[in-house]
């Protein structure tokens, strides 16, 4: 069997399970139509410790050990990390898995971080290169508003298209659907990653940063039209297809793209920074982004939804903006990609 | 076959090889003793552009398309582009690979990264996942200095113990064994990756961001020991092992962590930042360090003695530290990382 199928997916051979998921978020997550969905909430977004950086790569460490906890494994059982963040050199994730002591594959995708892991995981797992890895992401609002926009104590004004950064840390393991059976905790049959297309850097040219959802939407509708073709299948074949965090703005831009590509979308399509905040009563503006954003709304969401089999096709297409406060500086425009990621429900 | 082999390393079924390699320097890095072996050397450190960061991602565009040149394959052969750098968001990788339109994931493991792209790029290949991808990494001396020191125009004093940023981009297009024999450029028998062991995060507390040599030098021990142990071998099976960037005091505390360890390893280990500069000529303190250090290193002074089987089995073991300037200043220890690439002659 040919794992790798059209341009740019790959179909897996023996689709790797989702073993389990963590969501860890913060008190802004809490209040919203997804707080109680959350395994945990924490209302202080310090989590006890002296800074923002310190406090994610916090969140970073309880969501991967959470989902080790969940799955039934021994830590020592995770035989790699894959894990980034949005912070420089991505330190929230360093820090954060520094006292787990497992083999480390730092990646970057700015928001679209889970979608990668997702994908190199389920393919080591698949390509008999481990047993079970660590799929994790994380973000927090204060150190990215520090990272990417102004200092929060000049109160800046935020406009419409504006997102607001996901503080959290979302994670699952990954393990070969033969190993071990009957240790999982969290369902008896696990959703599984069938096929992944991964994405091309896309760049319309667009240089508003605080228009994130316009300069990555162009990027979501590269991989969906490519996933579609290279799998020769129609969206609807999706029970639900969800972006990563387009936002209000950026998923209407998505639409019309897609429209003027031959494919409507509209009907079963959603965005992770559409569910994870209210939109009216947490004045949260275009919508969730982060790289936590999918991680976390996907662990809390569509993964029960998965296990249950309410959702029995489903695909996660998280999105990233790979620029940072130098290239804004310096005139450049905001590339963005996408990777779309393929779960089934277990035994359907 | 199992593929994994004791605890954090694994052994690749069908050896992918490395069918090309690149190696694009700038000046300084041309008036070292490797000078005469790099592919390209540039005169202007600025390649012609008007930022040091847009330089940069020049390098990793001029590397990237010049293996790929080099392999004969045409650039849409290449599945996956795995790459990263040193910069906040990895920005010199991704607006270097913006143009090449292939599907991407971003790699950041500090200069540690090459090795990790290696044994993942490696990894998909040997999965069945990819007929051949690119791995490249990429540094900037300058851009470097002003994300993690000091600006350039303070001509700041070096202490000995610093290193010095390579310029450059290298990059490699690793390949399946049997995928298409004969359309390879660099040698009849191409080197194979056999093996690799991925490294944990260690941190032994060292606080000095200008001795990172001390500060990898622990990570770089862990990996080697591990890689030793897990297949079960003696060091002087290999005819060089070759560490990222460690530098002369780096060297010295590592040799002394392995007798420690029960391994002479001094008759056989260089160091790729030892290799590039000349200490007493070039003002290079510690030697030569970054991302690019260890890519065109490899590419090239090792690649071609591999090509000719003057090296058959070599150890390449790029370090990475993993801090960034905000965790120096919140009083954070260095976390550094270390992975294990073996590579052996073809046909051998």
């Amino acid at each position: 069997m040919d794992k790798h199928i059209g341009k740019q997916s790959i179909r897996f051979q023996n689709p790797p399970v989702i073993v389990s998921v963590s969501s860890v978020a913060g008190p802004k997550e809490g209040e919203g139509p997804l707080g109680s969905r959350m395994d945990r909430v924490s209302q202080d977004i310090l989590l006890g410790k002296e800074t923002w950086e310190k406090a994610e790569s916090e969140y970073v460490r309880q969501g991967i050990e959470l989902a080790v906890e969940k799955s039934g494994l021994p830590l020592s059982g995770i035989q790699y990390i894959l894990a980034g963040d949005l912070l420089n050199q991505a330190i929230g994730t360093s820090f954060g898995v520094r006292s787990l002591q497992r083999p480390f594959l730092g990646l970057f995708g700015a928001c679209s971080t889970i979608g990668e892991a997702m994908m190199l995981g389920a393919a080591l797992v698949d390509g008999g290169f481990a047993d079970y890895v660590a799929a994790s992401a994380s973000s927090h609002f204060c150190s990215a508003e520090k990272t990417f926009r102004f200092p929060l104590e000049l109160g800046s004004q935020r406009p419409p298209t504006a997102s607001w950064t996901v503080t959290g840390g979302g994670a699952m393991i990954i393990g070969a659907p033969e190993a071990e059976p009957g240790r999982y905790g969290a369902c008896e049959e696990c959703p599984r990653v069938t096929a992944a297309t991964t994405g091309k850097i896309v760049d319309m040219g667009i240089k508003d940063a605080n228009n994130m959802g316009a300069a990555m939407a162009p990027a979501a509708a590269d991989v969906l039209t490519r996933h579609f073709e290279d799998l020769n299948i129609r969206p609807e074949e999706y029970d639900v297809i969800a972006t990563g965090d387009l936002g209000h703005f950026g998923r209407e831009i998505l639409f019309r793209l897609m429209l003027e590509a031959g494919y409507d979308i509209s009907g079963n399509t959603t965005d992770c920074g559409i569910e994870i905040f209210d939109r009216d009563q947490q004045d949260t503006h275009a919508g969730g982004s982060g790289c936590a954003c999918a991680a976390v709304t996907f662990a809390a969401y569509f993964y029960p939804q998965l296990c249950s089999k309410r959702i029995k096709k489903f695909l996660l297409v998280p999105t990233g903006a790979l620029m940072n406060s130098t290239t804004v500086q310096q005139g450049e425009s905001i590339p963005a990609i996408a990777h779309a990621v393929r779960i089934e429900a277990g035994g359907v």
